[in-house]
């Protein structure tokens, strides 16, 4: 079966054959602890899905504008502009079935067969096949290790800019190494976006996914809220992951096409599930408190478990749902020399299923620790505790 | 602002500026009577909507795998393969936020820049923009009137085949115009079909949304069903416009291409709302038969109105929501000589809004007669019989 070039250019989200390896290991009547998935085993609040019946109830039922309905954009525009101190109206806001269909629409919209667009890897491994699926070239930037987690490095980054620079893809509070840029950091990306005229799509899923300190945007520094598009998502603050519910808050004039590009696509994001939404922003917060302080919990436990190991170091994130231990050490006092041994024997072992560096884009030339990356929103303090203690006899065997 | 090339060649649903029209006129204190939505104000029947409650209780609201969840895509398997006297499995199913994203990633999986694909014009505008959008040359194919209704120029369609085409839309039970094919009109596209190795989307949206007679698709005749897409929906039959819930069946190692590319775009379809599909398919069925027999009651009454209207000629399709009447007499009568002008002055004159052939495609060399098309599945029979009677005094004023 012949299939359009482009889908040889497609690539995917290779963690999935992580889940289906941990799926299959249970089955055979394994007790599974699943640190491989970014997504989250809490409830949504209950404000939240009374609202959605509510919604149904007043027959929300049928199709609503392509952009979204107006409540749900002004909402967001509110919210999104308050906590970046911005100013935003519903024009610039887009609501889409999720924060992920922001990367396909950023891509549609403005990049051109041929340009070039940096992402960051390790990175959320749909920039490098969205980027590749338009017929763009991947430009990759890499992090290093600091005391106290990853920075950028801008040399790289600056090196890599040529005239066929479109755009560069920034993630703070970055998935799933979950660095944070200092301020310079982030005002020199934006430098170089703004010398070179780039757009930026910045990744802001987990803006307020924080345990302390408070996040800013790049968009909020002069000069960038007109060539930066934000991806926002309902998902994690919420516990929606499962709803598909986002947005892209974007120059009004991008937000325009992204709404056409709506109506072309999927019609319209799930009409009563909007509403929830504007109840989600809007609404009782108490939910997505409890929500943030239940993952800074499960991030703590998580956190003194990887870190008493031997062998293991890793910083302690104050943002995200990720923990990104170097395990170089640990690997070759086991006598293993690579990191699709090391999670399956891991996994055979302990039952401790976690992904890996090599989950999260192709490993760049001169790369010589190996990482793991350990997602603590899936399963209870608890299990977080007993599998990671499992891991660490394991370990020291 | 610079977008891409392509954004240059995407379309979009004009009828949408129909509904602001109306809209804005309503908002003035006129009366208004919605013939131009192609929703449905019906409820959705109250045991799916309990199966999404049942399915949001059960935490059925985190991530779900990208080509859907296994029950529906084995319902929809055997509910489709049933109807249609075929053989499908899960295999064959990927599930989507609504029928329209079938068409988007039917074009991105199968269609290359250059290829030619043709479609039915007037059609449903979609695919007109998403043939463009992938940089594929569109190959308008038209109707004829007939004693009955309308038949495929089958002379035509064979007159537009080149070495270029790869592939045919066809949308038996068709938006905007009603048209439903004989067996040997279907055979006659399929037998196309084959010689010239193409592949067919079959848009069959309204595949079950008929009053009469029995639905046959294109994929049942033997050679096509390798080669066929179908396009279902959740939409028409169960009133869920506004949950966007949709599904292509298709051979399985393009079923799997389509899975990877939902699992880029927009990773999963709303996890409770694919429950809540697995009720509507499996469930009762008492609520779907009486949302079939209200529409029945608005077609007789929309028909028996614009049939008597002097000028106006249609026929009496046996399924869709979508009456589709030769006005051009009516016009003259009225000594108006656009589409435009007439759907204007009936809208600010009698409170009536319907889009024209105009919204769906642009008019083909040597039209000479002038159509409105009529959605009767947005308002009650009462409103129906009131408006379409002020339409008619209107006319033979």
């Amino acid at each position: 079966m012949a299939f359009a070039e482009r889908i040889s250019r497609l690539g995917t989200e290779t963690a999935f054959a992580v889940s289906l390896a941990a799926a299959a290991w249970g089955a055979q009547g394994h007790r599974i602890y699943p640190f491989h998935l970014g997504d989250i085993d809490l409830a949504t609040p209950a404000t939240i899905r009374e609202a959605m019946d509510r919604a149904v109830a007043e027959g929300k039922t049928g199709y609503c504008p392509g952009p979204g309905i107006l409540p749900l954009r002004e909402a967001i525009a509110e919210d999104v502009g308050m906590r970046r101190g911005l100013t935003y109206g519903p024009d610039n806001v887009t609501v889409h079935p999720g924060g992920k269909p922001v990367i396909t629409k950023f891509t549609q919209a403005l990049i051109e067969f041929g340009d070039e667009v940096l992402y960051p890897n390790p990175g959320y491994p749909i920039y490098e096949s969205q980027i590749e699926f338009i017929g763009a070239r991947p430009m990759p930037y890499r992090y290093v290790p600091t005391e106290t987690g990853f920075r950028i490095d801008l040399d790289q980054v600056r090196s890599l800019i040529t005239p066929k620079t479109k755009a560069i893809i920034y993630n703070d509070l970055q998935n799933p190494i979950s660095a944070e840029s200092t301020q310079a950091e982030k005002e020199a990306i934006a430098q170089i976006a703004i010398e070179h005229d780039l757009w930026v799509l910045s990744d802001e899923a987990y803006f307020e996914m924080r345990y302390s300190g408070t996040s800013s945007s790049i968009a909020s520094i002069p000069g960038m809220q007109e060539r930066t598009v934000i991806l926002y998502t309902f998902s994690k603050k919420f516990a929606m992951t499962g709803w598909r519910l986002g947005a892209a808050i974007a120059p009004a004039e991008l937000s325009a096409v992204f709404g056409k590009l709506n109506t072309n696509n999927e019609s319209c994001t799930t009409h009563f599930v909007q509403w929830a939404g504007v109840e989600a922003i809007r609404g009782d917060q108490s939910g997505a408190i409890a929500i943030r302080e239940a993952l800074r919990g499960r991030r703590d436990a998580a956190y003194e478990m990887l870190s008493a190991m031997p062998g293991v170091t890793l910083s302690k994130p104050n943002a995200t749902f990720y923990l990104f231990p170097d395990v170089t050490d640990a690997m070759a006092a086991k006598g293993i020399a690579t990191l699709p041994e090391f999670a399956e024997r891991a996994l055979k072992e302990t039952g401790v299923s976690f992904c890996t560096r090599l989950h999260f884009g192709r490993p760049q030339p001169g790369e010589d620790r190996m990482y793991a990356r350990f997602a603590y929103s899936g399963l209870p303090e608890a299990d977080i505790r007993e599998g990671l203690g499992i891991l660490a006899q394991w370990i020291e065997a």
